[in-house]
């Protein structure tokens, strides 16, 4: 047992930056000040505090007055508790191939809610009505798992954007199948600050019945939230939060920075800013020699081929990953704290790297 | 969208406390320090921070060379997360029949974890080697889900502890029946500093495979860890932890709360302080004539029966829970931050409406 | 590869019976018959057929106008789509503790439905509405798992028997409280013949909401149902069947079996006579000098405390099962093909072994 | 309640026969009369009878000295059950995206086992070693469900077959990356006969671990069997099994039917006999004009495409089933009790409706 030390240890180097994940950059100030806010006294839990009270306001001012909102603790919370209270046990959901709930959740949707994934490969990770169709059918048959549920990732997990009119097309698909919508906006802010249009837009507007409210990525410690836009479309989500592990003791203090982001511009500042520095290295990459970007970007995610042994010694400098060993092809992915001198290095180094 | 206030909203009053639960409690000011100094910059995400490592040196430290650990969000992930590791899909747990596990995390292990609970009637919520063997047979019978860990909460969900002696028997007794061990140690800080001992004493030292090890019930935000003891105990839990939705990305702010609370002395000043004031508060109520303290009072919660009409009453001054409405009796949570003063006022606020 | 045999193998000596279980008894003649007259040409699978029409105008004309029938392999089977279909993601199912589907199915319905179950201690296998009462409470509590389905066994898994006024009791106490009945008829043709009435007596009659229908203990290869006799009780109860494993491809041979069980007499034949059998068995047994009988012997198994040298000395001429090695009591089943020879046999050798 | 009628009913037209399903057809008459003779008198329930411990031996015999065989219910229980005992919590299962596991049984892996499964296009069904890696990558990565087992079906489920070579491509392709192979042997039978091998030619010799036994689409009543052919490639599956809802309590008469088909050579007659049909009927359509056989015919199923009005009309006549309704292609499939008359008829049909 050690003694309390005069300061809290720093272990690491606050002026290291990369393009690892939006995931790699801290809390901005903002929120932090936030939560100190909220500290004090004691308030209800599990959700009966005011900071919790003031995120069911917040919701409704933002997405409607239908709207509910649960917060959890991470994306794949979000997700599988969304899913779960929009399925019954013989549901299937039909998801992009790219989906990050079908590839990079551990199987949460199987393991934790039963739930079939039926995944659909899906150019620029955008679905389109055609494509869900070719998932999406078997109503009624007893042989085949029910697909009652379409899941869309906005921003796309390829730092693409579905326009609201894509959306639209897709959710009035759905419907048309006796489908809801779930929309993964784990980027949400970085989709709604691209296409400079408010949260409603390009959710409840365009038919979206449940939306992953994404926050961590974009600057929180640590908060999301499903946000019920139909309530028809769920059945009793306190309960599947609760049993799916996802119900917060101290609540006040994951709705209190879903307050600081999504309560004031921070969302829309700290995502214009990782947007644009996208936007940046993008542009400064296509401009370098020898390297294709290779999706559109727009959002904050850059994907790019290299040779690998640039890759490798770049590597030794920023932190980013390979995406697909066999092409090559790297993520990179700025965040609300990426600087124009971060982005204008990297793009520099590159350029060394290769020799351009 | 509203502008960025100049100060972020304080919807609460912060001088009011009650008993409602040390989940209502805030944060301890040298927590919400030792997140600040975590922030900046970028670190890996998923645990691959320096934080994270450092909390492997701690748990080390705390609980032996063999220790591994695995932050999650929150208690109900810390059980799921651990007995999901330490079963297989055919196996059950043995519990106290008040198991928070059992009780009050909604079926978590039944629904996300396929897990069978086998709950055995437990006076003051104390299980023994006699009270196992209750439900602790049919090992190899193809009919019956088999019995393979034993789960305990120490401090126990009535308040009371196990003695190391009685953690020891149980753990020998149920190793001896070829089981493993799990602790729920959400209130762990409480027990060890009720009984004046090292975490290890309650928990390595007797046996125990697998434990729960709590912090948000002792001034954390909202950070629990699973700590492996026996390797051979678990099986991947890192793999359970990710599907069971309990791996945090921004992992180094999970890790730097439990490093504040743990790599200093706070737990101890924290859960000593608490428990006092649980002993001085059981003290008062058993001197005030009509009001019957039910359980010894051994760490941080007293349980009491008083009149359903002084509790309707107290009630409407201080937030705290009827546990039992069958008998009266009521549930009275201390914190790190009760003041003697809130004892004491709660005392002689129960004296009053009891006319005494 | 060998060639075909003149005839196929007998591998048994027919001319042995025990008290082993129901379940050790072959299969009827007439049900043989009934499957060679379903044989031959090609009838639609999967429920599709004329044999399995014919099983639904009977379970209308046994339970009653609203009554739906799903046959399926096994009891285990009947259970658990039952209760998977009766239930939500949420919810908890109360049973008595010596209930078949929690003791005796390897935790089946935890690990293919994910539902808790919440056991009762129960006297005789019986339960009560104070009873239930006991865990049948926290609705709409989120940290609860949701009581919602009460299931009870007839005849119990102690040879007992509720009455229909006990039954009536139960369902209407249950439904006060918001849940829906379940009863786990694997013997309830036994119960029926026990009590001297028909079918509907002890299940519509009386308020069950849904019945596993049991037909392989009382002479049928393998082939079990669900009958649902309130459609509100159950969501989509034959996409549940499929998913559980539960849907017979061809399915005639299943409806087949039960339809010549119990749309003839022959159900209650076979349990009256297996019953008669049970009550002889019961009757012999304590008259023996330091043989107890320990439950009433009201259908087709008797229970006695037997010294354990008996009983070893007894299993090498006659298989029988010890059903508490603590105190020595061992379970004797009678089935359709019991005699009256087995039984005084039977009566005779404990006599000599017990020295009387 | 009606009186035991002189005779069982016949319900149905025996000399009725179609190409719906090899599921369609009865019993074959050496399978009725082996049930005839594992009945009488009592033998131990749940496998402990000697008919299982013939099939035991029969396993050995078949598949070689390591072999150890679990009779269930029906094919769905079998490929849940050998992939449920394969896996982990964390693991996924790499198939076909035809495959009858992933497409028709409901989303049974997901429901009852939170198995993830990942599926690949395959012409013609049949995977490869490359097509294999499309999914079989991740390998101890957390975000990743861990694909641990390879399901291949033989014959597929386009009638198309995979040479031996092909097969142990596959296993040894799986193995090498750490992976165990299923197969789903439904009809095995049909392959090994149309290749004119032993079982074991496409299973043990070829480096699969565990099979999916089936007998029901080969003439028996409702027997398939999981056998393990690998001990280390599953972990306890009798409690699977059992927990599964596949445990037979009057497991005697599914043994006996597999000893049937599987003892002698019954599997051989029926299935060449199947195969042989589906020849003809394949050759038969190739040369109406205006038919499109669209897969290779090699073993007992034929598809084609037709008009739809054809088909609409030939329905009305002859039962089968429409496979694919965008491009019109249907299935037919033969049995063991489908004649020559029934193919040369339909293929009469087919030229008169197309006007040909």
């Amino acid at each position: 047992m050690t003694t309390q030390p005069a300061t809290p240890a720093r272990l690491h180097d606050p002026a290291r930056r990369g393009f690892g994940s939006d995931n790699y950059a801290g809390v901005h100030p903002e929120v932090l000040a936030a939560l100190a806010a909220a500290n004090g006294g004691h308030v209800a839990a599990y959700g009966g505090d005011p900071y919790t009270a003031a995120l069911e306001d917040l919701a409704r001012e933002q997405f409607g007055d239908q709207a509910t909102v649960l917060p959890v603790f991470n994306g794949t919370g979000a997700n599988v508790v969304a899913l779960a209270a929009m399925t019954d046990r013989w549901d299937a959901v039909v998801c992009s191939s790219w989906a990050h709930v079908h590839v990079d959740e551990g199987g949460a949707p199987e393991k934790v809610a039963g739930i079939k994934m039926l995944a659909v490969p899906a150019p620029e990770a955008r679905l389109t009505p055609e494509l869900v169709d070719r998932e999406a059918w078997g109503f009624g048959n007893e042989h085949r798992a029910q697909p009652s549920v379409l899941t869309v990732t906005q921003s796309t997990e390829l730092g693409t954007l579905y326009s609201p009119d894509q959306l639209r097309a897709l959710c009035d698909h759905a419907h048309g199948l006796g489908m809801t919508v779930h929309l993964d906006g784990a980027r949400l802010s970085n989709a709604a600050a691209a296409l400079d249009v408010p949260l409603r837009a390009i959710t409840t507007d365009v038919g979206v019945d449940v939306v992953s409210w994404g926050g961590t990525k974009n600057g929180l410690l640590g908060a999301e939230a499903i946000v019920v836009l139909n309530p028809d479309a769920v059945r009793r989500p306190a309960l599947v939060r609760k049993h799916s592990t996802q119900l917060a003791s101290k609540m006040r203090f994951v709705s209190a920075q879903l307050l600081a982001l999504y309560g004031t511009d921070l969302w829309q500042r700290s995502a214009s800013h990782a947007n644009a520095m996208a936007a940046r290295l993008g542009a400064g990459l296509a401009q370098v020699p020898g390297v294709q970007v290779t999706h559109q970007v727009q959002a904050n995610g850059v994907f790019a081929i290299l040779p690998p042994d640039v890759t490798a010694r770049l590597q030794e400098r920023v932190p980013f990953y390979v995406w697909a060993p066999a092409t090559g092809e790297v993520r990179l992915m700025c965040s609300w704290d990426t600087t124009t001198d971060d982005v204008d290095g990297f793009v520099a180094a590159v350029r060394t790297e290769m020799g351009a």
